[in-house]
């Protein structure tokens, strides 16, 4: 019942939709932020209480967009789709719509330890859905044929990226701050060396 | 005063003005939930209150989803167009606008049976708006020849989706867990059940 | 300090960001209504009070599906663009996205013809900027050359939206009920009328 | 670990998941207005009081539009990319995502120097972010090969258009009536400048 198709405009119209729903997702990280209410010359302090809120949104960008770039990638690599990949793209980007919810639960709640792990485990869910997503269109076979250290590097990659996101989770026993941090800097690192790592290995 | 076109860029363009909707709407879903109000300590029964809330989105998510991936399939086989379809999506458009909606009142009123048979009515709604649509594309020739088992699949499709919706309203007297269920799950196995048959009776 | 250019890519970008501030302000005009509070009993009266919301909402969801198809035709002629055009779009597209915030103020203030105005105007305002775009586009030379019958078709609907949109802001004056079913329906075939109008004349 | 890549289907993603961010941040402008609450009486008050947000509004819109002809006048130069580029367009977006933000605590506290100096900030913030791209890219060598003249024009532009965003800062000591005219009136005109300036010194 599922059929393999290689047309291009379908395919299109998936990163499309995609595209669409990471912009939207990123945009509204911002829009769950209200002008404070008060006084004119509460101003000042009111903007600075939402400090959390701001550090928070700033993380998730970060966050979505690293997403957002690795999608890009992988659909360069794709080249076929059939209804299996059109499910396991939509939990993805499920994941990626749910991320300003918990982002907004973390800024209100920068100090609760339970707002961090439940961040954590969204993020940490939202990555396993995408590596499921790069499983399957590789065994699948939608993807053009790729150098083998380029295979290794997307292997490597699907089994990295959720376990850093769950590194980060049980840094929130530490404190919150410490797993944004890892979250934000060390994890993109992670990436870069994962490119690394396997084009040196390459022959 | 219709005239019928068959230029490649105003189809693509009527796609891709339904796919940012379709992406607005599914992620607008979650924009509904604020985060919950209340002290720190409260937090974690404050978000196990909103269980309701995260099942209508996920079951929202599927179904637009599942309207996607129709309308994804429709416009592959639809290759002219007229004033007459631009209504009829803009029509079907607003159905998928307007899920958030019920979405947000089924997830605040998980018990009330009121709530589960309006969700059901407006899904059904925007399916027969779908259908009328494809019907409207067929009839005014604005479609590919297609193979007859196509022809009938997509025939079948129309009459079945929206009696399927309907079936799940009638579920809710039950209960609306029952009728969640029933669209999330029997659902897409309809469709998928659909196709097999239509494609065994294919010569 | 203007310049013109023809290149292809750049017009797309234009009507792609058009399309999606519309769908955007099409999708949004639902989010305004949130889920009625107060107890499950009450769920249905407060649902049927919400009667003036949702005719709102139905109404510049035509609206704005109307002035989605102009701009689609009208950039079907236009094949340069230059600061100028860029700016009236945007100027255009500003009351576009402006729409649902009067839609909001006529459903919750259904009865009161300041509402009404309100609306009409907004409406009105919005249709001039889309006639200055197309007037400009015209007179600067980045359209296509058109048959005279077009071009005729094209000045009157310049003169004749504006003007029909300010009539039924008049009809405020004897009920918004009256003006909302002269937007919604009367609109739509002024224009299909003005299309027969100006084919008849063709030569 | 960074790859330069000149392919053209990667560019148009960027290109239009940028779009679809101006677009999503341009139309959530007006979403953060609600109707004003109160009886049908008072209306025309309320919405006389809200005449501070209209403005602010209409400046925000105004200065994203600038945002969005300059990104895509840079993009259309730019003919490579990488992860760099990537990164910058994100902070870029970053920027005008916010702007929602500031643009609401302006238009509740006009009278507040606070609140002007506030947005004034995250304008010269993203239009900092948006030199930083445009000098990444030239100096990376992703931008095609420009005549003298428009180096130039993109030379000056970098450094003329984050001090115009400053000293309109600068003038909410005087007043954020006066500032906003400056960013509304004075920094296209300093545009245009800038344009004419660098054409006559061409040879």
């Amino acid at each position: 019942v599922v059929r393999i198709s290689d047309d291009v405009s379908g395919l299109e119209r998936i990163e499309f939709f995609s595209d669409a729903v990471f912009a939207i997702a990123i945009t509204l990280l911002v829009i769950t932020l209200a002008a404070p209410k008060g006084s004119p010359s509460a101003l000042g302090s009111n903007l600075a209480g939402l400090q959390g809120r701001f550090f928070a949104i700033a993380l998730s960008f970060a966050v979505i967009g690293q997403f957002w770039i690795a999608h890009h990638r992988a659909y360069r690599h794709i080249v076929r789709y059939d209804l299996g990949l059109l499910w396991l793209n939509l939990l993805y980007l499920f994941g990626v719509c749910f991320l300003p919810f918990p982002t907004e639960v973390l800024g209100r709640y920068f100090e609760s330890r339970l707002a961090g792990v439940f961040y954590g485990l969204a993020m940490t869910a939202t990555s396993v859905a995408g590596g499921l997503m790069l499983l399957y269109a590789y065994r699948r076979g939608l993807m053009e044929d790729l150098p083998r250290g380029e295979r290794r590097e997307i292997g490597i990659r699907i089994v990295i990226t959720p376990l850093a996101f769950l590194a980060g989770t049980a840094l929130t026993l530490v404190g919150n701050a410490l797993a944004a941090l890892f979250w934000a800097v060390v994890l993109p690192l992670t990436r870069v060396g994962v490119s690394a790592l396997a084009r040196r290995t390459r022959p």
